[in-house]
């Protein structure tokens, strides 16, 4: 559909009372399925094991698809990390799932990495020059590369994680784990989100807090931008390999992030309902009715109604059961997808002014529709209202925004988009109102105002 | 989980001009899949084609599943039905897939049945006796074989179902489909749903209207109880085998049917908000927020705010990737199995009193782990409000409720079953309040008052 | 290719110790895989358990394929059947696959068929005509229903069985299997093989005695043309519900029973060589090798080479990897399709002048490349001698002959056959010697004469 | 079962007229599947598209299994090698499936090893100090790595091949893959087979002649030992990195290769037929019938029944159709399983005395169960002859015997062997004998001898 996308989610568990964590990281990587459901995966060994002997299993599909209850059963170890995943650039989406299991001068090695890097030809050419060879199209595999050719002159895994993480340019969200280690980072700005939690004598690391919650764990705090944090038998500790003005991505608040997540400090669902409320004040219309295009955009439409005072509502119904293999309908029948997932609750919207409430407008089709679709159920207007500035730069940092030409705001005025899409009236959050959507932290929000905190470098 | 189950949904479409009806049946069934997920297919044929050649594709699994994009290009027809099954008694899911297809006396004949027999038993010994053979444990086998029989000395296909159905006791909603003719056939109390809509110079018959919308088609009204519709070639006509008083399910209202579907003039949506404002009367309570139970208990909880002036929000998030193969927890791990789907938006309930709402409560595990999980999160109470009467008798008809032993209500007082699932309150509609809820409609609610309208006969 | 197809195998075993026969089933069916590869099945139920309780497993693929390890240790019984199916005329090989397992008057009861009814329309009009309906397209549904209807007027499965036989016309070998009891029959004319063994307490009925060996079990008996073997818990008894003089199909010893099995007292190796001696006889001519075709043609050509003199050898090396789903040449490469299977040994052939010896000549296109490929390879010479006699009429009892515009002999002389395939003479044995091959046991051989033991009726 | 397993085939295509080589990629490799089934790929590119993109497809499974019509269909390109692989060391049968593809400085590079170095460890050792990272356990990653690490310092791919298989100790076939060169390296002893084909303007390079024919190409000539052949836009040129004595496997002869294969100037079958002529003069004994132990036996006994003039005939039949997935037998059931494989037929060797001939003696049950079923059936004598010198020696080349506490000949005497598997005599060719075997070509039998043409070094 009309989606922006998130690339992927990672997890990590390391139980020093030696309990199994696998069915942990099933259940972990399931609370982070909607950061990524094109595939995924999980690698684990046990500390007491023999030396480098991780196991792994991952494949294209859901994490209830990949991992069944017999790879549960049989793949075990009180240390391991997961991934899930959602786009690929790579020709193959099951080859390109992660985690990544390599053997190494130290014996064998895992990653998983949430994140995009800006210098990975740079990095690539570099290694291939020294004669390296690729099995992957995956920033993953770069990195892993450079951490084992550290390796080769460092006296420990994540003395040789920091040499190469100092060279990375880009976001990453990153769990390593060794036989009996199991590592985190974070980039500099932390542009992508990772915290730790624990649960007894066991320490997870996970994309979203909501993670943490799904095994029973207490979230602890944060991974700080720059840090680098492991944990072994003895116990954690943190290096600091870079300072920087803190960048958070504003889309994991608008959109990627679970509404039962805090990130960074910030509730994700308060967030939302703050955004909401601010739209209220920016944008005030008289109304009956304040309803969201489920699911993303309902907590705002909940905050919009409650700083206005309109009474909230349900305007769509939304079928839950369209597969991921659901047959398209042609595209002269485009209206008829929409009407497939979401279709209108007439008696609540008939006679009804509405403030319809949506977190992002990519290419207008799919609003256009759902306007449409009211208006013909009988509702008298339609003022719509998104939780975001409209998309006028590309994202480097991993999130998949379709490309310019397909950006309904990319060279149309609000006022044109309103009349394209149909709406009685329309309105973008302001990009001075976002630092109060969360509370003052500082953000990445380049995708609105192409202010990068890492500059891209001319690519071919 | 802890769930009530219907048994199944069907749909029939008959394009007068030629049109393929196919993706027509896909998209149907897609928006009839609440009402079972375990099965489905379809069945199709050209009735301008070789007589009796009706071609058919059904299996175990979602409907994105089993109807691929090659089998729905291969599979043609301007005739078809199709099904979505809940769960079998069955040994195995796949063979007692609908539409049943068979070769008869007349050539070949496909049925779907929503619904279930009460004298399956007696109609089955009767055939049994006469040397028939049995291939499938399903009521639509029995009904198939009734109509073969009927069929040898009736002049028409529609005429044998007639003869067929008067012996029939129980619920239905079916679609039969002989190579040039679509017939459907409602109970004759109308225990079962099922509606007629069109598109132009196609007739479709679908178990909701929900699905009509979601083919393009209009709404045009109900089949009546007791009514035998058959669409030819040269149009409609209707008979009536049978004249009762009607009982429409209740449970249609309460949990089944989609929000967006009007049965039996009844809107879903309305009926649900309606159950909320009942119970707001009954049961008044000193609150702060009014939440529901998602998906299910969502619009009652609005209906309950409206009416009493406390806000409506949001408590849980669900995670709606749980898969059907999802890894169950362990026994002792049951809050860990529910923490798995539904999680609290902590901010928004803290230092709140609560009015959860929910459609039904059936062994009261889910309940108390949702209510232990509000009040770690610093809920200060929680009022549980219950959109149905508590269930005291088995359902006939296939609605799957639990045998009585694991029902909660089936020996206890409400006041011990608020303390079982530690709620602060807790309050069931009221029987007599029912019929307000759906505004005056004749109803069923055997299952709360053990009033059947089509007695039980001793069976072993 | 270009091949003659059997339809299929049966096995029975009924263990009176208790033991479970399912291993047995699996092994038994294995060894008359040779008999059909399309699908196969088992059913099997503990004669002490809960009556009508059988339980099944079919689909389309081989016995290693359908019949997994899991299945077979899940699916046990002290007596059971199965069957492997070669063809089907039906649309869906899986729908059509035996046994075919029934719920009727009595209970439960399974079959599995191997042979071909001609009387299948009107006993199938009969039937329909009282109201019977068909979920598949076999023969074998139809006697099911058969017995299922007698059994309504009689003391004894056994005995329905037996009114149900008499009206049956055609070839079958037929396994019928009760809770309790297990039933062998024989069509009147013994068209089709049906043997009996014994291991310890446990009696075994198979197609062929190559599938008792499989068990270790003795053989014991061929099952005499009209007879009904019943077997129970008390032993075993048999009841004759026809006499007629047998007429074993000569295509049983020529091409499709396995080397190892010895069917009406005649050893089917034996037969074959017998065959090749009298080609020798017939059609003798100076030579360098004999030479058979894989894998069938070899034996005759054994005994070609021994009544002449001539060396045997081999002239071919056949590549047992061409799977079923192997991807075929297209047509123009037709020679390139029989060059995956059989290539020349070339330095056997060089300078050559070979007897080169198989079952049959169908199309005659595999015949042909297969001459032109030893020309090429040096050979001087190639006779060609078949162990049959021309086919010329169809066969109605289930042999899968192509029909007659594709059969090269059907409007040819030998002498325009032979130079059509590009051989320098070639011998068909004559169907006056046929009777010494099989050493004067009486044959059915209306493929070559059209003097068909049971007489076909007009059909459409 | 009993058996000497091959662990590869390799088969290489480049049409410089630009025709699609996939299908012959595919006919080559069902030409090539008796030398390995438990895996297979290809991969292929358009010589005149972009640079760098090779795609392929690869998994667990038989060429007919992998490679399915679709596939091949899309799946296309001048030029192209392939894989099938028998068993492997490392854990996932998949995850080592070669060809083994990947991208490095000069693009992309795909390459199919048959065969096993000896120097693994040591070069994946500096490898890995070097920082590199291993995806796989196979030999295949470790040439590929080095190839490109040489690639940076040299001009040609070729030249990086060069320095690379100076480097390698061991047996190896190698087809190598630029996305415009195809490659053939042969190891300096010649150890591995691997031959050159042509069809029109297309070279085809394969471990067997029997592919080229299967392809429809004609055999041109061996690759030489030590020779590096490189096929380009151009034509082809060769550089030879190494001299030593050939030494080629004698297993290829005795058991490996196909019948129709010539290998290094010697014909397959000959050479068999050949063994068996010496066994005859080497072993003579009064006897009625030689047969062979099916398949692999059957032409050395030809060969000794044409030396000795004792009839050649057929003891056993096999059946076909014992698939991989086979249920095995329990342990205690071994003779089941060897009876449901091989069958004897018993009128063909009741009362003779047999010359029993096989191409080895692995541990003997096999063989005890065969001469066991033929007394049983009534052979007065059986006298084995083996068409091999007892294994006494590992082989460090890719041939999997069994290790030694396994082989029935590592610490018993010929007459002990004899007693225990019950023959009446039993002779295994001489190894002074081998030579004539294969008409006085060097040859490595280290498995009989212990004399290494390449000295295994220590390894732990």
């Amino acid at each position: 559909m009309d989606e922006i996308k998130e690339e992927c989610g990672v997890f990590g568990m390391y139980d020093l009372d030696g309990g199994n964590v696998v069915p942990d990281l099933y259940y972990g990587l399931t609370a982070l399925q909607h950061r990524g459901q094109e595939a995924c995966g999980l690698a684990a060994s046990h500390t007491a094991g023999e030396r480098g002997n991780i196991r792994f299993c991952k494949d294209a599909g859901l994490v209830s698809e990949v991992l069944s209850a017999d790879t549960i059963k049989k793949l075990t170890g009180d240390i391991g990390i997961g991934h899930v995943r959602y786009s690929t650039t790579g020709a193959s989406v099951a080859e390109n799932a992660q985690p990544l299991v390599l053997s190494y001068i130290k014996g064998s090695l895992a990653l998983a990495h949430n994140g995009n890097l800006m210098n990975t030809p740079q990095l690539k050419w570099e290694l291939i020059q020294n004669g390296a060879v690729f099995h992957t199209t995956t920033d993953s595999e770069v990195i892993a590369f450079h951490i084992a050719r550290e390796r080769v002159h460092t006296r420990s895994v994540e003395e040789a994680v920091k040499k190469t993480v100092k060279r990375l340019k880009g976001a990453y969200g990153l769990v390593v784990m060794s036989p009996r280690k199991l590592i985190a980072v974070r980039d500099p700005y932390g542009l992508k989100p990772l915290c730790l939690g624990r649960r007894d004598n066991a320490y997870i690391i996970a994309s979203e807090s909501c993670a943490l919650h799904a095994v029973g764990a207490d979230f602890i705090r944060d991974i700080l931008p720059g840090e680098i944090l492991t944990i072994t038998g003895e116990g954690m500790h943190s290096e600091y390999f870079a300072q920087e003005k803190a960048a958070h991505c504003i889309f994991e608040y608008i959109y990627f992030a679970r509404l039962d997540s805090v990130l960074d400090g910030v509730n994700v669902y308060d967030a939302r309902i703050r955004g909401g409320r601010i739209l209220a004040r920016t944008y005030p219309v008289a109304a009956d009715l304040v309803a969201g295009v489920p699911d993303s955009g309902i907590p705002a439409a909940k905050g919009y109604a409650e700083e206005s005072g309109i009474p909230f509502g349900f305007a769509f119904y939304k079928n839950s059961y369209i597969g991921r293999t659901f047959i398209k309908p042609t595209q002269k029948e485009r209206e008829a997808g929409v009407r497939q997932k979401l279709s209108v609750l007439s008696t609540a919207v008939k006679g009804k002014r509405i403030v319809l409430v949506d977190d992002s407008i990519v290419r207008g089709t799919t609003m256009a529709n759902l306007i449409h679709m009211l208006k013909k159920a009988g509702a008298l207007e339609v003022h719509v209202r998104i939780c975001a500035p409209p998309f006028l730069y590309p994202c480097y940092y991993g999130t998949d925004v379709p490309s310019n030409d397909q950006l309904i705001a990319s060279c149309r005025s609000t006022e044109d988009i309103k009349d394209l899409i149909g709406a009685d009236s329309l309105g973008y959050m302001r990009r001075e109102d976002l630092k109060e959507m969360v509370q003052g932290l500082p953000l990445c929000r380049a995708c609105f105002d192409g202010d990068y905190p890492v500059k891209p470098e001319k690519t071919e």
